[in-house]
């Protein structure tokens, strides 16, 4: 219903769209009376780039805003999972809803092992205030950190307060989903090599919070000096002037400084100021309308080559090696674009 | 000069883009004199993305598809380098030059060890008839499976009879990269695990031929064994019907087998037939242009979008949720997009 409301013709869309926009009001109303399975339905069809996938969004779209996102990622091996357990559990016993996303960008060829949901769920079996959920790369057909950013409006909208979004594997996907957090916390533990150098380059940039983890192992008071000398080394930027990163020591296993990384993520929130804030929600909506934009476009060129000649006759002239590829691709570009 | 006949309205560009191209065809005329420092200035200019690598890559293609290109991929530790070295010996034997480009796409930020082009330059140290270069996905900023193929191209023009692309990584760019090639080579050994379940998914099915490295090894035969059967559980496609992958073991190291892949793959070339050669070219220029277009077209709508006021408008409505980005970009997308 909200969706009908922005757009600009409702009625000349064909029967079968108004219907999947009804569908999804539908499934958007149920998310925010906070039905679990239209919460799992909603993600699913997220995750699989569903065609009803853009209409759900819009149906959420006007009811989120509300929760806070904050982003775990480390290296493998540095126990990002057994932190997120422990600190839902902080964050339940500060009073507010919970909800987790674990995000795999393994290679979807090797179809890295998604975390058990299962049994990451137990330790928080029967709170209606937790929910945890994976996501794996082969399943996201429109990219993970898109997919995640809807995943997230979805938990938004179904009223979570906090949505702790863990990435599994490394790599560019890894720094792209947490752009989405409000807070990112980066992960490490001694003993796996040098700490600092098992941070990516990327990562250490977006840092909010580091935490070494596993600090009752040999080195952590080690781990956190370098990270702390690393941290001087490059505080010349402007946001680092205004909330230099904490660098906190927690045994996860044993929640032991697991509540002083929660602490670290709600005065975070509170030196952002408003402005700050609001202008960060602002770049972010920015770059998703812009990347809409260019996905839209190519989707519908694209298509348009598919069906009309245009391409067939360049395509002679580049076989014949009279024209190069990239001369051929700019003379269709000026029979699509208006200048 | 031969990029500029190719061109509309060569005098209305500026100075400064008519001196670009006439100093990217005078380096493309001594890369067709195999001018090998020429050659290696214009695979910088290509990793790098610089704005006179259209230039040059227009001015080269003219002279190129001569070339066959073999690739070579397989997991980590399947020998695949050493059987490059091998194979580039017997093709050398052959009379024929040869060129390899050893291409990394480890994530940019793990900044994976590119091979170490001067160790592997040694077997072949002193022949003018092979050139062996190292890609790394960190140096390819238009993305790495563009940039080999415009590399292909200059090595082309170079004059090299057969270019052999191995990948070291591991993932999509990996078969993004492989598709380039007219040949299709995987390499596995015995003893990786079950040899089957080590190749991705997607390889398989671009496989022209499939090489069980270190075949002195416990277990070669089984490893054979178990990829003929996958081989005819898949073996329904059209492809298939006119070519077999064979399946052949070799020990590169010592040589034994090689020649018996250099044969594969000259078997390959004739057994596809001329038509289907050409339609695979067609095919793969067609995918070039049509990518060119969007990356053109995605371009400039960014560039617009950034100095038109189009974008804030729309991004006010966004932050006040009364409308959802993917709805917003449909509104943006229909002022660029003539129908």
């Amino acid at each position: 219903m909200t969706s009908a409301g922005t757009r600009q013709n409702p009625d000349s869309r064909p029967a079968h769209a108004r219907e999947s926009a009804s569908q999804a009001g539908e499934l958007a109303r149920r998310i925010r009376e906070r039905d679990w399975r239209a919460l799992a339905k909603a993600i699913t069809i997220i995750e699989n780039g569903s065609p009803e996938a853009a209409e759900l969004c819009a149906a959420l779209f006007p009811h989120t805003g509300h929760a806070r996102v904050i982003g775990i990622t480390g290296p493998p091996g540095s126990g990002k999972s057994t932190l997120v357990d422990a600190l839902t559990g902080v964050i339940r016993k500060d009073g507010r809803t919970v909800s987790v996303i674990a995000v795999d960008p393994s290679s979807p060829f090797t179809g890295g092992a998604v975390l058990g949901d299962r049994v990451r769920m137990q330790r928080h079996a029967g709170d209606p205030g937790v929910f945890i959920r994976s996501m794996a790369a082969r399943q996201a057909a429109g990219g993970l950190a898109p997919a995640t950013r809807d995943v997230i409006r979805a938990l938004d909208a179904f009223g979570s307060d906090v949505i702790v979004v863990e990435t599994v594997g490394v790599g560019q996907v890894e720094l792209d989903v947490m752009k989405v957090a409000d807070t990112v916390i980066v992960v490490t533990v001694p003993g796996l090599g040098d700490g600092v150098q098992t941070i990516k380059a990327g990562l250490v940039e977006i840092a909010d919070c580091f935490v070494v983890n596993m600090a009752d192992r040999p080195g952590a008071a080690q781990s956190v000096a370098d990270l702390k000398t690393m941290l001087t080394l490059g505080g010349a930027e402007e946001r680092r002037r205004r909330w230099v990163p904490p660098v906190l020591e927690t045994v996860a296993l044993t929640g032991q400084g697991v509540e002083a990384v929660w602490e670290a993520c709600e005065r975070h929130h509170r030196v952002l100021e408003q402005d700050e804030r609001m202008g960060r929600v602002r770049e972010r909506l920015r770059q998703e309308v812009v990347e809409s934009v260019s996905r839209a476009i190519v989707g519908r060129v694209e298509d348009a080559l598919r069906e009309n000649g245009a391409l067939e006759g360049v395509l002679g002239a580049v076989m014949r090696r009279e024209i190069d590829p990239r001369s051929a691709a700019e003379l269709i570009v000026s029979q699509y674009l208006r200048r």
